[in-house]
């Protein structure tokens, strides 16, 4: 009978190589197969081997690939012995769907093991020069995906709640949605003045950076065009990119 | 004259030296001198070459170097023409003080880069088997520091906001003050048998983990005996940990 292999779920980070852990780097190595969407972008993906990498991102007819294909594909790799690297964009527990796989995995006996990555929600704001707390600014930071409809009755994001920690809010994939969750901030009392920042394409070569408030963010995405993917950054330390900027290096 | 140099603001993960990035690991070599305090751990310290390190975390009569100190001994390497790594466990923007020697450096017009590193706030929950983001239980997570007094009035962090968030909760350094701020989210409403883990020295060869609920865990904490440095990871995501925990390598 063949040992069981083993899933790694690892996280590449916010698409720069060098961002990825060293454990990260060595496991793309030694893995037999690596399951992979688009996430991790062109630099990681062209420095795996053509022949270990197995696309699990979109389907030839341009659709989606169903989360059950993803886990019953590494169920079975794993049956058949192979050192599986599960390779995720960002850190495989931060709106990664990392826990519903890896809860997957264990159901079904196989050993996992999760490796964190950098996220883009820190590493956004910084390569912008945001910290996302600071001892003068901000005692807590929060992360939330755009992806919700804050109009709808369903939501599962506390707007108000978010606005009233006081603390800095990261929105990730939060382009589209921008305007309603914004409304959804102000109606919520949060100060129309504080400042807000849209990091786009975070940590790559073409990052772009477009700042305003909460009451003019919205404009001014439309006047730069900033498109998805990017990060938006709500709070006084969105306000520290001026401070810094001018010294600022690396990306 | 001497050229500046450069100083990079670096994060080095929650200690286990495979989770340092890529980059961190080169520009330790790379660098003339690193600036450290004790939070990086001994296995990641012990790896870099004594004449370079330069320990800013406590001077010898045991007192802490003041931050005025580091600020100042960083712009004064930069100006001898030194490249500098100002070396920091975790990530340097979370809770770290990153924000304020960023500041302080383009106050001072010294070039400087933002490296960002595994922060144990995803790190230590994922070690434990936790994802702090999940789509069933967890739209939102929140990172606070317990180092804050909640039955302070000047207490910059909001207890009831944060509960009424409905996201995952996780506190850094907040073994001490368990008590409070597990009172304050009960009498803001949290439910009582809201799942709660503490994760004691994540990520590290002696890592433990000692589980309960809102209502039962400073009991846990206290037969079990977690201390510092530990992480709190508050909701329905930390029940998570007992589905996968037999199937889980690495820590």
């Amino acid at each position: 009978m063949t040992e069981t292999g083993k899933v790694y779920l690892v996280g590449s980070g916010p698409g720069d190589p060098d961002l990825l852990t060293v454990k990260a780097k060595r496991l793309l190595e030694e893995a037999d197969v690596v399951l992979h969407d688009k996430l991790p972008g062109p630099e990681i993906l062209g420095a795996i081997p053509e022949e270990k990498r197995e696309d699990v991102g979109k389907r030839a007819g341009g659709e989606w690939t169903p989360q059950e294909y993803t886990n019953a594909r590494m169920v079975e790799l794993a049956e058949e012995g192979k050192t599986v690297v599960r390779l995720k964009g960002g850190d495989p527990t931060v709106f990664g769907r990392g826990g519903e796989e890896l809860a997957h995995l264990a159901e079904n006996e196989i050993p996992v093991e999760i490796v964190p990555g950098i996220t883009s929600a820190i590493a956004g704001p910084q390569a912008a020069g945001i910290p996302v707390t600071h001892r003068d600014h901000a005692s807590s930071v929060s992360f939330v995906t755009g992806h919700e409809d804050p109009t709808k009755d369903e939501s599962a994001v506390d707007w108000d709640a978010l606005a009233a920690t006081g603390g800095t809010l990261v929105v990730l994939m939060g382009v589209g949605k921008l305007p309603q969750y914004t409304e959804a901030l102000r109606e919520a009392g949060m100060d129309p003045e504080t400042p807000v920042a849209l990091v786009e394409r975070a940590t790559r070569p073409d990052q772009r950076v477009a700042t305003g408030t909460l009451d003019t963010i919205v404009s001014v995405r439309d006047e730069e065009e900033i498109e998805p993917p990017a990060i938006t950054v709500i709070g006084d330390v969105a306000g520290e990119r001026e401070r810094v900027v001018e010294f600022l290096e690396g990306y």
